[in-house]
C-alpha cells in the first residue's frame, strides 16, 4: 500500500508538472491566426494527425507507437522552450547547446516518474530525437507538416515572420516530411506554391 | 492519383477544422491557475494520463485504444462547447438537448473525413460516450480525474466557482473515476479531504 501510494504520488507529480507544456508558446499560430499555439495543444494535434494520416506511413510503422512518441516528444520544452525551425536563419534548431539542454530536461522531467516508467518514456523520446526507426521518421514528418498546414491556413504565419523562401522550406522542412511521408510532402508542397510563387 | 488527392484533401480539411478545439475553453484552469484550459490541450493531457496511469486500468483494457478515444473524445465541442460537470447544479451535463447537439456535431465533424475513416472515428467516439466497454470506462475515469487534479493544484478552481460540496464531488465525479480506476479515486479523494474538510 505504501509502495503503490509512492508510485501514484510520483506519477501524479509528473502529470501536474507536464501541465506546464500548455504555457510553452511556439512561433506558429492557430489556423485562424488568432494567437500563438502552445506545445501542449500542438502535441494533441499531432497525435490526431497520426491517427488520420496513418495510411501515409511506410511499411513497419506502428501508429500507436507514433502516437505515444508524439504525446511525449515536446515535454523537454517545459525547461528549454520551443526553438523555432526558421529562427536564427535556421541555425538555432538542433544546435549542440540546445541538444544538451534538452537532454538535461529529459533527465529531470522523465525522472519524476517511477524508475522503470522514466526509462521507458526516456527511451521513446530518444528514439524520436534520433529519427532513425520507421516510427520516429514518420513522427518527425508529422511534426514538420503540421506547422506548414497552420501557415497555409493562417496565410503565411512563420514564413512571413522569418522571411522564409521556397528553397529554405524545402531544405529545412520538406526534406524531413518527404523522408517519412513522400506523398504527403508532394501534396502539401503543391499547396505552398501559390504562397511562395 | 486524383482519388488519393481527394482523400488527402478531405483528411487535411478535417485536421484544419479540428484546430478549432484549441479555442474551446473549459471551466477548469491550468494547474497554476493562470488561465482557463482549452479542450485541445486537455485532450493531450488526458492521453498522457492514460500512458502514465496504465497500471490503474482493469483487465482487458487496451491503453492504445484508450489513447485514441481520448484524442477524439472532445471534438464535438467545436460545435457544442464544453458543458462543465458542476454547472446548472450538475444538471446541464448529459441533458437530452446537449446529447442531441453532440450527435449532430459528430455527424458534421467526423463527416469531413473519408467515409470509412469517418465511420471508424465516430464508432470510437460513440463507444466513449456509451461508457460500457472496459476501454471507455477507463477513458471516462481519466476524463473525470484530470480536472480534480487541476483543482487540487490550483487551490480549488471549479469547486470554488460552483460551490461544490464533498458529496457532490463524490456523486458527480468520484463514482465515475472509481468505476474504471478504484484505487485512483481512493488516492485522489484522500487528497481532496483537506480542501473540503
Ligand atoms: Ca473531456
Amino acid at each position: 500500500m505504501a509502495l503503490s501510494d509512492d508510485r501514484l504520488a510520483a506519477q501524479m507529480a509528473f502529470l501536474v508538472e507536464a501541465d506546464r507544456l500548455k504555457s510553452v508558446l511556439r512561433a506558429t499560430t492557430l489556423a485562424d491566426g488568432s494567437r500563438r499555439e502552445n506545445s501542449g495543444e500542438h502535441s494533441w494535434h499531432l497525435a490526431l494527425y497520426a491517427l488520420v494520416l496513418a495510411d501515409q506511413a511506410g511499411p513497419g510503422v506502428s501508429i500507436d507507437r507514433v502516437v505515444r512518441m508524439l504525446i511525449l516528444h515536446d515535454l523537454v520544452e517545459i525547461d528549454v522552450g520551443d526553438v523555432p525551425i526558421h529562427s536564427a536563419d535556421g541555425h538555432a534548431h538542433g544546435s549542440a547547446a540546445v541538444l544538451a539542454a534538452e537532454r538535461a530536461a529529459a533527465e529531470r522531467i522523465f525522472g519524476l516518474l517511477p524508475p522503470e516508467q522514466a526509462a521507458a518514456f526516456r527511451a521513446l523520446w530518444e528514439e524520436f530525437e534520433a529519427a532513425e526507426t520507421p516510427d520516429a521518421v514518420f513522427a518527425k514528418s508529422l511534426d514538420r507538416v503540421q506547422p506548414v498546414m497552420q501557415n497555409l491556413a493562417s496565410g503565411g504565419g512563420t514564413w512571413t515572420t522569418y522571411n522564409v523562401t521556397a528553397e529554405q522550406l524545402e531544405s529545412r522542412v520538406g526534406v524531413k516530411i518527404a523522408r517519412g511521408a513522400p506523398a504527403l510532402w508532394d501534396w502539401v508542397r503543391e499547396r505552398t506554391r501559390s504562397y511562395f510563387g
